[in-house]
């Protein structure tokens, strides 16, 4: 059975200091905004500085200033950005980021990313970028460019020009992991009958990886694990579609992802995989120190954006030297 | 502006040999039958046993038993097949194959590969199977197996029942080679305003490659460029689409183009490309001694077919060493 484990995700900066997204919004809010989108809450955990929710599709995640909101499967992430504006108001952002990477079955999607950033177009003025041939792993990317000084920006730098509160904000470092067709051993622990979180916890190595971490997880039926686990400031995401002919993990974090990829690539055996990260500008000699030789980059994109921040994307695969078998397809099931 | 210059492709071969689709058949109804999918017919060549049209979509390639349809943009190509069906009744045909492959946009096709399967599965009964993973270059094949004997064959070794004209029929050799992202130099080439069909032929060496060759060709408004080539049984074409961001190049012939990539490679440079074969047991040894080495392998799969025939695809990446930048999405264009 095919599942698109491929996230769509939007990060909203608000521009307000007085109020917090955790402190003053309440949960049917996000509630709501996630219902938009086609998904459910789950489940929630807080830490000093962060709300984090487990989802049908994904995950949500809440500081005073800011959410990140992640969606898999068919959901329609951009209806939950229009819910936001339109309850919020246009003008309580000050930055937005809306991503979409390349998808399994693009086909079966509600809407492609044009669509989206034609939506997102009616409140924002932004930027959108691909980073990546369309033929191969991808990400876009649009974000906002503030309004008032987006039509004076000399074309060549406009990063000089915006202004200082959304520079500080869209400077966050994080880092996104991509992991595509794991290993049949891994596959085969993640479809195991009546598997259980402690176990997945213990394969994951979580309590060593994220010592202190709260951590709230939960398995879907028939296939599927996500995990949200946060301590202070920090957030650390996993998300696992194990079916095989669609197998890819998402892992989402602020802490550095690259000097625990060596970790990930030998718990899951990739066949390809890919890591966007923003602002870390040791991205370049983090990748040579730490991605495992066997790979061969398919990709290696770096992009300074209009606030004063950089965005990276490289793309690995496994050269393959042996020859397979075609891959029936069930025809039951179009 | 972009263009998809992936094709869908169409072969039929027919049960009667007292009726030939060159010489029976008039031209009305492959006019007719190309119109079913979106495409038009624009010009035409013979040789002794082939007759080729250049369609303002690809190519249509007709023999005595059988037919090749190419079709790319966004047209319908399995409407073409029904009409076929419709037209000459299901029973003239003896065997078909139906490919699609991976398109830069599937989003914007008017189907995908399982919606054109369900269509033909209400004519015939075949088999479908995807060569190389979802994210990554990869070819659909659908292809008839006999009513017949479908319900008898042992699943493990369906090919040894078939009746004998259709292993006969399907064991022809034939090769096609992708070309994907290639040169500035020669995006410059194609893309140049006034660029004759002589300048064209020159810089492909089609009078040294394909010497004594009947040659058709054809360049597009605003971007493009179809050649068609038969000489006796043989056939070659070539599409080109030099639009920067989706520049493709898809040679199909059933001369060996696995001996002629050196040249295809050093006069393209692509990025990545794909090479699918039918029937010929030396592929693998081709390879090793044809592919230039500066390409890595991501994908090699062999799959004997029910029919007793072999189909071979193989895709090729040149590694990427040097980060570049993101690429602008064109908000107008949605």
């Amino acid at each position: 059975m095919f599942f698109e484990g491929s996230e769509k995700k939007v990060e909203i900066v608000i521009k307000s200091t007085s109020l917090s997204l955790i402190d003053d919004i309440n949960d049917d809010f996000w509630h709501s905004l996630v219902q938009k989108a086609g998904a459910q809450i789950l489940s929630c955990i807080t830490s000093s500085e962060c709300k984090a929710f487990i989802l049908s599709e994904s995950s949500l995640f809440i500081w005073h200033n800011r959410f990140i909101l992640l969606t898999c499967g068919v959901t329609n992430l951009v209806d939950s950005v229009q819910y936001f504006f339109d309850k919020q108001g246009r003008d309580s952002v000050d930055y937005l980021i809306y991503q979409r990477k390349n998808e399994y079955y693009s086909y079966a999607q509600p809407s492609c990313f044009i669509d989206d950033v034609d939506t997102l177009n009616k409140y924002i003025t932004g930027k959108a970028l691909r980073f990546g041939d369309m033929d191969s792993h991808h990400t876009f990317l649009f974000y906002t460019l503030p309004d008032k000084v987006f039509n004076q920006l000399p074309k060549s730098e406009p990063e000089k020009l915006i202004n200082k509160s959304s520079v500080t904000k869209a400077k966050g470092v994080s880092y996104e992991f991509q992991a595509y067709h794991i290993s049949q051993s891994v596959t085969n622990i993640f479809t195991k009958q009546n598997i259980t979180t402690d176990e997945i916890r213990v394969f994951l190595q979580l309590n060593t990886l994220l010592p202190d971490f709260t951590i709230d997880d939960h398995i879907f039926n028939p296939y599927g694990y996500s995990v949200n686990a946060i301590k202070e400031d920090k957030y650390f995401t996993i998300h696992i579609t194990p079916q095989k002919e669609s197998s890819f993990v998402s892992i989402e974090s602020n802490i550095n992802l690259i000097e625990l990829s060596p970790i990930i690539i030998e718990m899951f055996e990739p066949k390809a995989f890919d890591v966007l990260c923003f602002n870390d500008k040791n991205f370049k000699s983090l990748l040579t120190q730490y991605i495992n030789k066997n790979y061969l980059t398919k990709t290696l994109v770096e992009q300074k954006l209009a606030h004063g921040g950089y965005a990276y994307f490289a793309s690995y695969v496994l050269p393959q030297t042996e020859f397979t078998h075609a891959t029936p397809l069930n025809l039951q099931t179009s």
